[in-house]
Formats: structure tokens, sequence, C-alpha cells
């Protein structure tokens, strides 16, 4: 693509990496899962957790309750309190898919936040808690074998038996479960994990029931996964888990990161590059400093060495800037040699991730939710923007 | 080690994860560093970049600065504005390690930060700023073949070419440089770098230098490598670059990490544990969760897997509980076989780093600095004390 994004320097101010949210672009994948699933009446819920890969939940929350979603995950109740106090709204449900964690009854019932219980103990736990405290709603999390988190097996059958008893002070609004092999070609585990659930069911008196997620909403066969409610995660900020499944053609890239860079030079072939000397210039090149680094979440299995090819770059007018040696802390060497003087004069400032640097191809360079989770989070040195206050800039 | 930290659980209130800085333990430690140089005559300054690893500039600036440190060194100009603030004394100085970026010259003024300068440019961009907003300092960063960050040869020779026209509206305050390869038993590269940097000071008009940190303060002959200045950076929450090579045997841990588990449930021999079932439990084993992942920056390298043995662990009161399977965003599976049932009634958190994983081992099985760095950043789950405030809750 030869779009390269106009980022004033006033932009940057102090900071140097400037992240820009597009609002309407998350509303536009948004809804594009949810027609996805309207075939089968599905409620398409959101799920916000470590705080949308930065997108930030005080400007998805509200953008997606306004386009009619009602349903919201979070992870902990802490990040469930935080929105709360953006969709203070009585029908906005939120759910924490961590649990409910020893000691977290109160905060939960405070800030009307549905727990997503995931043992025995505290299905328990939430059951004394709301013969106290009021009736009130819980999702019943089952593990249907990824062994992780939720009721397996034996709680299955220990919950089926007590069901009356378990849960006599509370409303059992779902039943969640969770795939964890989706990212491959084959979906047998899938089915197999379908037939998992299908077995804990059959024990169990009806609720509506939530499976599949941003990626077997893509992937699967929706008539059979989608049951009541799917939940979308990464595919909001169009990402998706594979990068050769997009959601649909017309999915939008909706985070932007840009980083200044700053001192060009010379480094003679056969002299190595950075922390380690790993890297070794194949020939006379030069290199510049791009102002992110591991400390900001720019992964260190980004860096290209002599012994790993890992093929990451950043984007400066129309050009690849490789990365080479290992990422610092706070800085990344890239490869600026074929990178025309006039361009690089003219931008003092290269792509991270955006039109040209797609943030699914960085993820699958780099492994996916881990570095779009470390780029996401909260950063001192990022100015956040969304499209619309960045052009009334410029 | 037999200390468990007691937790309380009102400690944690609405998050899974609680941080305790032990203050004193990082005065200590620079003071232990200021003695090994005092012997040079050395100035022992303080790097606190990356917020310190997460014991944060509010708490250490002040206390550093109390015990007589007034050299700081922070990455870029937007941490030296944070730390001004905290630290707004004449005879604070700091210093910004990322160097002067392209319109960043008033922040530096207004905020009184001295910038790094790393190449020709900035160096001209100073002065021309100088000139107009009055004499100030800066430090001249001299690239000894890492080949980084700072002036390399041809820009060397062009200074020395040119200093007084260079440098007419301001003062060198310092020469600094920085070693790229100080971890291995073998500093043959240290004494390369040296020499390259004696040849560059023979060209320079005579100023102080800075060439050691950390690992070099610890592992290098002093009076050879500390000249004027030393920069002391994980060492101050006693990390250590090398996990052989401590500081000295009273130096101290600083940062303590704790996280709350939940769900206690038994996996049969043969399945699969977490995404991607990469992880096959060799025996009937009993998983956690504990509430920490990648997202806080529990780095996925942790994860032990069919392929790979990593050997981290979490501690519960006198257990070591292994890390199994891949960790999630937001929370990670530990083996809690062989813990005993009391014992886990009894705490309902696990130490993630502290006095039985000191955060070297951990920072030695997943990459040294990425993972402390990432630890250290903020997180919205994350309950911060001192162990002033930790110690009057209990």
């Amino acid at each position: 693509m030869d779009f390269f994004r106009t980022i004033p320097l006033k932009a940057f101010g102090a900071y140097p990496i400037v992240r820009i949210v597009d609002v309407p672009a998350v509303v536009h994948n948004y809804e594009l899962f949810r027609q996805k699933v309207s075939k089968t009446n599905t409620i398409c819920a959101a799920v916000l957790k470590g705080n949308v890969h930065g997108a930030r939940m005080e400007l998805i929350g509200p953008a997606l309750y306004e386009t009619g979603c009602r349903h919201f995950f979070i992870e902990e109740v802490c990040e469930g309190i935080e929105l709360r106090k953006i969709l203070p709204f009585h029908d906005a449900k939120i759910y924490a898919m961590a649990g409910l964690l020893e000691g977290e009854e109160l905060y939960f019932s405070r800030y009307h936040i549905t727990p997503c219980l995931n043992c025995i103990e505290q299905i328990k736990r939430w059951n004394v808690h709301c013969k106290t405290a009021g009736r009130q709603s819980a999702v019943i999390h089952l593990d249907t074998h990824m062994n992780r988190i939720g009721l397996l097996d034996e709680e299955v059958d220990q919950l089926s038996s007590q069901y009356g008893e378990l849960t006599s002070y509370f409303d059992v609004e779902l039943y969640m479960s969770h795939f964890y092999d989706i990212k491959g070609d084959n979906p047998v585990h899938c089915y197999e994990q379908l037939k998992v659930l299908q077995g804990y069911l059959a024990k169990l008196p009806k609720h509506p029931v939530s499976f599949a997620c941003t990626d077997s909403t893509i992937l699967l066969d929706n008539s059979t996964f989608n049951f009541d409610m799917v939940r979308i995660g990464i595919g909001l900020v169009g990402g998706a888990p594979n990068r050769d499944h997009p959601v649909d053609s017309s999915a939008k890239g909706a985070i932007e990161i840009y980083t200044k860079i700053s001192q060009i030079k010379s480094v003679k072939k056969g002299q190595t590059v950075g922390y380690g000397g790993s890297y070794t210039a194949k020939r006379d090149i030069k290199i510049a400093l791009a102002h992110i680094g591991y400390k900001d979440g720019y992964l260190r299995s980004l860096s290209e060495t002599d012994s790993t090819h890992v093929g990451a770059y950043m984007w400066i007018g129309g050009y690849p800037a490789w990365i080479v040696g290992k990422i610092s802390l706070g800085m990344t060497t890239i490869d600026v040699t074929d990178i025309p003087e006039k361009v690089l004069q003219k931008y003092h400032y290269a792509e991270v991730t955006g039109p040209n640097m797609d943030i699914k191809k960085l993820a699958d360079i780099s492994g996916c939710y881990e570095l779009l989770a470390s780029l996401g989070r909260q950063n001192i040195k990022v100015a956040d923007y969304t499209m619309e206050e960045l052009n009334s800039l410029t």
C-alpha cells in the first residue's frame, strides 16, 4: 500500500510514540460480526479485556453500547469496575471471566458485575453471598477439556447432582466454555470439545450457552457453534488469530502506532549491531533508531539476529525498514539503507503498525496475542489520539 | 528459604496482584554500589528508566536524593518530565539517554533536563536552540562500536574537527558510552570498546566520562572502567545481569509480586493443559489458576510445554508450584499436586517473585531485562504498596 499517514510533530509533543484509535472502525468490525451471527439469532458480546489492546475501554465501551451491544466481557473484577464507571447503565451487562476470587464478592455486587464462576468453591461462595446480599446472577464456566478454567468432569457431576442446593440463591444466566486449539486448519479438537459440552449440558438444567469467540466465529460452522452468544475480542480491532482468515475483506485495522526515529548513521559491513553483537551487517548499511523497545511491549522476539530471521519491519514513507539486532529497552535499530535520503529527511517517524504493517502480520511474526497485549498496555511514552482528534490536528 | 510473606486478603481488595516495593532496600543497594565506586572517586548515578522496573520513580527518586544521589538517568524526555515533577530541585540532575528527538528542545529547557546527544544533527539542533534559549549543558553519547546509539567513528571525527563551532552555545558536561557484551565471562569486547573510547577521547577536549553501568560495575575492573561516573540500573532493585555475580552478598531484592490463585482441580494423566494442548500431564495432577498472565508482563517464554522445559515456578507457603501449559492473557496454570491441602487452603495467593523466587532467577529463565520491564509496567491489576504500607496493614 502506498498510503503513509502524516503525523505532525506537534502530535508527538514530548512523547516518542503516537497511537491512533479508529473508533468507527471498531464499531464497523463489531457490526460485521453481529451480522455474521444474526443468522443463528445469536447475541454478539464484546470482550474488552486488556483495555481492548490499547484501543481503550473508555472509547470502545460507549461506542459499542451506542450501536446496540449490551453484553461486555472483561477478565478481572478490577477491569469490570473501570468499565462499570464508563457504562453505568442498568442494561449494560458486564461479565468477569477470571471468576470470583477470594474476598471479591462485595465488589461484584456493588458494581453490578456478573462473575463467571469456575469451580464449585466459587459457586458455593456466591450462593452464600447472594443469600444475604440479595438474588443476583452468574455465568457458570465449563471446562470442556481445555483443562484451564472452569468446572471439569467431576465438578460438573457434582453441580448436576446438587444443582438446586448449590444455586439456591442466585440465577444461572449462561453456561460458557472456550476453545483451546482453533488456530490451525484442523478443527477436530473443537468438535471433541463440542461433544464434551453436549455431555455436560445433558446433565444440567437448560440455560443459554456461549462457546465461540473471535477465532471460532471466523473459522467454525456457525450453525453448530454459535449457540446463544458469541464473544468477540481481537476481531474488534481488526485482528484475527489467523492472518489467512480475516473476518471479512472489509474488516478494518483500528489501531495505528507510530514512533519517532533519530540518528541515522553508517555501519560498515562485518560490524555487529547492538547488544551481544548478535547481528552482523552483511554490507555497509545505514541504521536509524526507532524509539520503541521492549519496555513498550515491542517484544524481543521481533529481533533479527544472525541466527534468527524473523522478518519484522517498520515502514517509512513507502519503504520497509527492517529490524536489525536485539531490541533494547526503549529503542530498536532499523536498517534504512534503501530508503532515499529525502524520504528520511521528510519523516521523523516510522509506522510500527498501521496500513503498511497489519497488526495481524506483526502478531503472526511474534506470537499473536502476547505482542498485542504488550503493545496495548498503558505506557508513559504514548500520546493517544482518536482518528478524529488526530485529523483535527492536521 | 522458609519465609513466605503473609499478605492479608484486604491488601488485594479488588486486585488480583499485589506488588511490594522495599524502598530502604533500594537505598541499601545504591549505597553498596556507591561504596564500591568510592575507591575510584567516581560519581554513582541512578538509572530510573522504565519506572525502575515497577519500583516507581516517585518512591525511588526522593529516597535516593535523600541519601545523596544527585545524578539521575532516564530514557525519554517524557520520563524526565515526570521525574522533574518528583525532584524539582535545582541540584537534581536529570539526563535523557534517548537523546534530543526532533521538536523536543523546549521540553528539555523547560524541565531542566540534560539531553544525551547521540548524533551531529542533534548537536547542531541543541546548539541552535541554546543560542536563543540560553546556555545549557549536554552529554555527548559516543558509540564505541556497539553500533546502536551515539556518535560513531566519522561523526566523532567531525565533532573533533568542528568542536568549537558545533558546541559554541552549550557546555559539554560529560561523554558517555555503553557496553554491548558484558553478560558472559569473557570481557574481551569490553576492552576493545575501551580502546575505541580512548581513541575517541584522544581526539576530543577533556571532559568527565561515564562508561560503566550495573553490569560492568560488578564484573569489570573498577580502576580501569569506572572513570568519572557509573550508572546503576537493575542493581537498584536487587537485580544483576548475571545471577552468578550478585553485586554483593548483602544486596537485597527490593520488589515482591504476589498473585491470587483460584480453582484447584484435578487433571488426569495424559490429558493436555491449556491453549494448543501443548502440555500433557505426566501423571494425575492438581492444577490451580494464578491470576497473572502475559498481559501483565508474565511472558509466554516462561511456559512449560511438552517440547520446552523452562523450570519456572511460583511459590506457595514453602512449596514450588510449577508452571504448566501456555500462559494465558491474564492467568497461568500451575501444578499444585505436591502441595499439602492445608497449605493450599491457608493461602489464596502465590509468590511470583520475592524471597523464594529471586528476580534474577526469574530473569535468567526468561530473558532478563525484558521480563523485568514487562512486569514493571503500569498495570490496572496491581495493588501497589511499600513494605511499610503493607506492614501497617498486617
